[in-house]
C-alpha cells in the first residue's frame, strides 16, 4: 500500500502506531540497559502501596486523620534511586520537620502574647525574616550540597505551623500527628530502599570511576592497534577507526554525576566492602585526574583528526615507541580500573612507569598515564 | 593574653566568636559577589508573606479552609532563582495537579462500582501501577530534563486524591479547592519572579557562555605576555605567572550548569532582546566548543608545567610566531565573547584567521581559535 493512496485517518493511525512502537522500543531498551530501573519503579509502587494501607485500615486512619496524607506525600518525595539519596532526603525531611515545627510553635506562643491585632503582623514578619534567611543560606555551597532539601522543608513546616496556628486550635496535636506520619513515611522509604534490591550510591560511584578509566584505556589501546601499527606512511590516519573509540568523550562531563554520587554515598551506612566513613573524596580526586587525562586524549584526538594537519613524518622506530607507549598506557589504565573495582593494590603497576617511561621512582600511576597520554 | 592562660569557657567563647565572624564574613562575601542572591531571598520572603495573607483575611480563609495550606506549600517549592525555573516548576505543578486530580477522581468513580471490599484493592493496584509507570518514565532523558517535577506532582496528586476519596466524602469540592489554591500559589510566584528584579535564565546562559570564552582569552593573552616575550632561554618557564591564569579550569565543568540554564530558558517568554523561541541550543553548541578549547588549553598548561619536560629550544623567530598566535587567539576570543554579549556579528573576526593562521577561507572562528590553541 502506498502512502499517497492512504486516507487521512489511516495516515494518522499509522503515524500514531509507529510512534507508539518507537516509544515501546525505547522503553524496552531503557529497561534492558539497566534492569535496576524497572526494579526501582516497582519499589516506588510498592512503598506507596504499603503506605496507602494507613488509609484502608480503619483504626490507623482514625488515629492520624487527614495527617495520613503526610505519610503518602513523604514517600513520594523522599524515595530516590539510590539508598544514600533516600537516606539523605529522609533525614533532611524528618529533622527539618522537627526543627521547623518546634520553631513554628514557639513563634505561635510568642505571637499570642501580642493580642489579636499584633499576632498576624508578628507572624508575617517572622515568616518573612525566616524564609529570606533560610533561602539565602542555600547559596552556601556546603548547605546546597547536603541540606538543600532540608532547608525547603524547614521553611515549609515553619510557615505552615505558624500560619495554621492562627486558625487551628489544637496545633500541638496536629504537629504531633504530622511528625509521626512523616516519620512513618521516611521509615517506609528507608526499609524498601535498603532491604529490597538496594542501589548503593557508593558502589555506583566506584563503578563510574572505574568505568571512566576503562573508557580512556579503550581509546589508548584502540589507538595503538589501529594507528601506530599501520604501515602506510604514518600521516594518513584511518579516521574511521579512531572514531570508534570515542567513549572517552562522556568522561569529560562526568564531574556533576560524581559529585552527586559522593554526596549521596556519605549518607550511607557501612555495607559490603564499604565502611561508613569510606574515603569517598579519594574517588573524586581520581575522577579529576581521569578527566584531566581525558582532556589530553581529547587534544590528541583533535590533532589526529585535524583537517589541516601537517603530515606526521615518523619512522618505524618512533612508531614502535608510540605503539608501546599507547598500548602500555592503555593496559596500565585497564589494570588501575580493575584494581579500583577489586579494591586491591595493583602488583604489576610499579613496573609500568620504569618499563615504559624510564622513571626511576614509581610515581602516582595515573599521573604517569596522564603524562604518557600526552605522548 | 596568651592562649595557655585562658580558661576553658573563655577558649570556647573565643572559638565560637571566631566561627561566627567567619560565617558572617562569608555571608557578606556571598551577598557582595552577587547582590541578586540577597534580592532573591527577599523575594521568597515577600511571596510567602503575600500568600500568608490568605490565612489572615477571614473571608478568604473561610472559602478555602485547610486547603489554604496548598497555596503556601506551592509558593515554597515552586519559587526558584530564575524566572524560567519558576515558570517550569509552576506549570509542571499546575498541570500535573489537574491531570493527577482528574485521573484520581476517575479511578475513585470506578472503584466505587466494585463495592466496599473491592474498592481498596482496586485503589491499591491502580496506585501501584501508576506510580511504577510514572516513576519509570522519569528515566527518559527528555522527561527527566523538563517534566521531572511534574511527574512527582502527578503521582502525588493521583495518590492523594484516589486514597483520600476512600475516606473523605466531598472529594470533588476538596479537589476544586486544592486546584484553586495551587493556582493562586503559582500565580503569586510568577508575579514576584517576573516583575520584581527578574533573573532570566536566558540572560544568565548568555553571560555564562561569554564569560567562559573570556576566561580562555585571559589565559591565552596572559600566556603570550608572560611566557613568549621572556628572553631567558625559552625552556625556563616562569610557572608562577602561568598559574595566575587558571580561570579556564572552571570552564571544563560547566556543562551541567549550561544544560540546566538552557532548559530553564526554554520556559521563558520573550523579554528584552530575547524572543520566546530564541535558539538556546546554539549557546550549548558554543559551550561544547568552548569546553573543547579549554581541554586543549589544559593540555598546553600541563605541558608547560610538566616536571620532566624536555627543554623547549625555540629561537626568537618561533617565539614571535608563538607570541602572535597566542595573543591574537586571545584577542579573537575576547571579541567573540563581547559579540555574543552584544548579539552582533563581529566585523573584524574574518580577518583573524587569514592574518594569523593563513587560512584562505574564514572558517568558524571558534574552531580556528581551537586549532590555534593547539599551537
Amino acid at each position: 500500500m502506498e502512502v499517497e493512496q492512504m486516507s487521512h485517518p489511516e495516515r494518522v493511525f499509522d503515524a500514531t502506531k509507529a510512534r507508539i512502537v518507537r516509544v515501546l522500543k525505547k522503553t524496552k531498551k531503557l529497561g534492558e540497559d539497566d534492569p535496576q530501573r524497572v526494579i526501582h519503579s516497582l519499589k516506588v509502587g510498592l512503598a506507596l502501596t504499603l503506605v496507602s494501607l494507613l488509609y484502608y485500615i480503619r483504626p490507623v486512619y482514625d488515629g492520624f486523620g487527614v495527617s495520613t496524607m503526610w505519610a503518602v506525600l513523604t514517600v513520594i518525595v523522599v524515595m530516590e534511586y539510590s539508598v544514600g539519596a533516600t537516606i539523605g532526603k529522609g533525614l533532611n525531611r524528618a529533622f527539618a520537620t522537627l526543627l521547623g515545627g518546634s520553631l513554628g510553635l514557639g513563634t505561635h506562643q510568642l505571637a499570642e502574647l501580642l493580642g489579636e491585632k499584633g499576632e498576624p503582623v508578628f507572624l508575617g514578619v517572622s515568616v518573612f525574616l525566616l524564609a529570606s534567611g533560610a533561602t539565602f543560606s542555600r547559596f552556601f555551597p556546603r548547605i546546597k550540597a547536603r541540606y538543600d532539601y532540608g532547608v525547603t522543608i524547614f521553611i515549609l513546616t515553619f510557615s505552615l505551623v505558624s500560619m495554621s496556628s492562627y486558625r487551628i486550635e489544637d496545633i500541638v496535636e496536629l504537629g504531633h500527628q504530622r511528625l509521626s506520619t512523616v516519620a512513618i513515611g521516611v521509615a517506609m522509604c528507608l526499609f524498601v530502599s535498603m532491604f529490597i534490591c538496594p542501589v548503593w550510591a557508593g558502589g555506583e560511584l566506584q563503578e563510574l570511576v572505574a568505568l571512566n578509566i576503562e573508557k580512556l584505556a579503550a581509546f589508548l589501546e584502540g589507538l595503538s592497534t589501529s594507528y601506530f601499527t599501520e604501515n602506510d606512511g604514518g600521516g594518513d590516519v584511518s579516521k574511521e577507526k579512531i572514531l570508534l573509540f570515542q567513549g572517552y568523550k562522556s568522561v569529560l562531563n562526568s564531574k556533576s554525576t560524581e559529585d552527586a554520587l559522593a554526596n549521596f554515598a556519605r549518607w550511607e551506612p557501612g555495607h559490603g566492602r564499604f565502611q561508613f566513613k569510606h574515603p569517598w573524596n579519594q574517588y573524586l580526586k581520581i575522577g579529576t585526574l581521569t578527566r584531566q587525562c581525558a582532556c589530553h586524549i581529547e587534544t590528541l584526538h583533535s590533532v589526529l583528526n585535524s583537517d589541516n594537519q601537517a603530515q606526521l613524518d615518523i619512522d618505524d622506530n618512533t612508531r614502535l615507541v608510540l605503539y608501546n607507549l599507547s598500548s602500555e598506557s592503555g593496559k596500565a589504565l585497564s589494570e588501575l580500573a580493575s584494581s579500583i573495582r577489586s579494591m586491591t593494590v595493583p602488583s604489576t603497576m610499579t613496573s609500568f612507569a620504569s618499563d615504559v617511561l624510564g622513571f626511576t621512582v614509581a610515581p602516582d600511576n595515573l599521573k604517569a598515564a596522564t603524562v604518557a597520554s600526552l605522548l
